[in-house]
């Protein structure tokens, strides 16, 4: 169970926040990041959010031999590699604001070494090719979605402030675009873009395999859709957020491929809505359709088109800002500095 | 003399990151910032931007003593107190990214206790009301520019690799519209906000004050307009700009009064604009005409119009993380990553 997000605990950050030496609302979004933060945790907070987790879920799609990525498969596991090593931009992007990288092998076509905070949680090397099956059995929806559990609970063990998701997978923007479409009702021209770089030709295609696999069956429940298209890392990481939002933990989310784990986490749970940030507006046009319908706002449009969770890692900073606006500043009344004129 | 940026540093930036294991362009504006920080440099960055220092500038108006701000002057000293105990907005922010806050007193009506980090340039006790009389002499105008390129120099005596400026003066956002409509020529209307938040009939004195002050003079020279409005802060602020510029240090600006900053210190020295990196777009409406005119994109709308550097701190984070992304991606060629099918 997703406990309802505080209200009071809401209501007594705003009440604290209006009195800090500012005017009040002068802190715009950090302001109503600082009341959420509160809602969430059940408190206001009272040290900073300086225990933040970067989980990356990986995972494989048949649906890339229909010619969807610019890329070749073997560059999931690659550049699974390449987050292990710290070779990333996320682990670039990870070092500024001092967060731990995790990655999670939820469903890679290819074996990965796993290690302390590389987790082998593979349910499936990959799933089957959507444009022509269904992509996982009911069993195996079931089984990513506790694999996403399971990767919160090890890297929540020492305490975490808060959790930003990432996702590495080839040909999963066609995954992402297929899920949006088909749980928030958005028309498939209006969420497919280019993911990694296709060309127009590539593009029509991708279009094409998605309509069709959308036209093969004819239930929008959440269930069905995770079984016809997948994906493993999209179905891991809904779980982790519902497993972060179980322990009223914030859950910051990235560009289009979180974003569908995100709907699908809200459609398996729906108070995960309260627990969840946006970080960055992405290029990918389907994260747009995918926030309005999960009724949230980005932080910044910064032109990202990555993941990896780099747009989510530029979140956490604001976050921790948040925190120590309400922490660290002091009121009128506590400084003795003259308030606003009648 | 402040050097045009460096275009060849910035071709070989963008060639090195159009060769990291990412799809092209797909850090978006964190690329951006990456190949203008490598053009300011004269050289693509080889280590973390992690030297940060913050500088708030101080200063006093006699347009104050029109009512045209929510808040009475004696704040502004009681404010400069706050951040030198560190219990401002800006000092929580400054913890974020690990930034040195500097406080420099340029211009304050009341005395302050000078520290290692507040530094006591005071030009005068305030500005002269400029509803009434020119608010400053060409003597301090050029006193304020020096003062604060002093403040420059003494805060990158340790090495800095970016600045940030704030400022904090009780009815500066008159002050800074009145200098954005006269050297930008953006009608009066669309310059004046609430600031920190008077009522609608504040609002519309404001707006009188600034347009029959801007009607006593006809000279729209930055030496007139820096005389007739001030202001000391503003000055000062503007002074930092270009010492930075000189020393190849980037400038974060912040909201309007630092925008109002930037366009004086590009009026002086216009190789000026190619060091700005605009932060944040704030509320108050001056500054989306101080920007256009400066020719600079805000990295975000956070709704924020608190001044004190509060936007620029969150900015921070973004050009480190643009110059780990440079320093410590590595190329498909060097990874052995698979690149993009033909």
């Amino acid at each position: 169970m997703v406990a309802v997000i505080d209200l009071d605990a809401a209501r007594a950050a705003r009440e604290r926040i209006d009195n800090l030496t500012k005017p009040q609302g002068s802190l715009g979004r950090i302001e109503d990041l600082a009341v959420q933060l509160a809602a969430i945790a059940g408190a206001v907070p009272d040290r900073p959010y300086t225990r933040k987790a970067i989980l990356i879920g990986a995972g494989d799609h048949g649906v890339a031999h229909e010619g969807v990525s610019a890329y070749p498969q073997e560059v999931t596991g690659q550049m699974v590699g390449a987050f292990n090593a710290g070779l990333g931009a996320i682990n670039a992007f990870a070092r500024v604001s001092g967060a731990d990288v995790y990655v999670a092998d939820f469903g890679c076509a290819c074996a990965i070494t796993a290690g302390e905070r590389c987790f082998d949680l593979n349910v499936r090397r990959g799933t089957r090719n959507f444009a022509r099956e269904a992509a996982l059995t009911g069993e195996e929806v079931q089984r990513a979605l506790d694999a996403g559990k399971a990767a919160f609970r090890r890297i929540a063990q020492g305490g975490i402030d808060v959790l930003a998701l990432g996702d590495m997978g080839i040909a999963n923007t066609t995954c992402a675009a297929a899920i949006i479409a088909a749980l928030t009702g958005a028309p498939v021209d209006a969420v497919v873009g280019r993911g990694t770089g296709i060309d127009e030709h590539g593009l029509q295609r991708k279009r094409n395999v998605i309509a069709s696999s959308l036209a093969r069956f004819a239930d929008r429940d959440w269930q069905t859709v995770a079984r016809e298209i997948g994906g493993l890392e999209i179905l891991g990481l809904a779980g982790a957020t519902i497993a972060a939002a179980q322990s009223r933990v914030p859950v910051v989310i990235d560009g289009v491929i979180v974003s569908a784990a995100a709907v699908l986490a809200c459609a398996v749970e729906p108070n995960v809505q309260g627990y969840l940030i946006a970080s960055h507006l992405s290029v990918e046009p389907g994260h747009r359709a995918a926030l309005a319908h999960l009724g949230l706002s980005p932080l910044f449009d910064l032109q990202l088109r990555l993941g990896e969770a780099t747009g989510a890692a530029l979140a956490l900073p604001m976050i921790e800002a948040a925190t120590r606006m309400v922490c660290e500043m002091r009121t009128f009344a506590e400084l003795g500095v003259a308030t606003k004129l009648a």
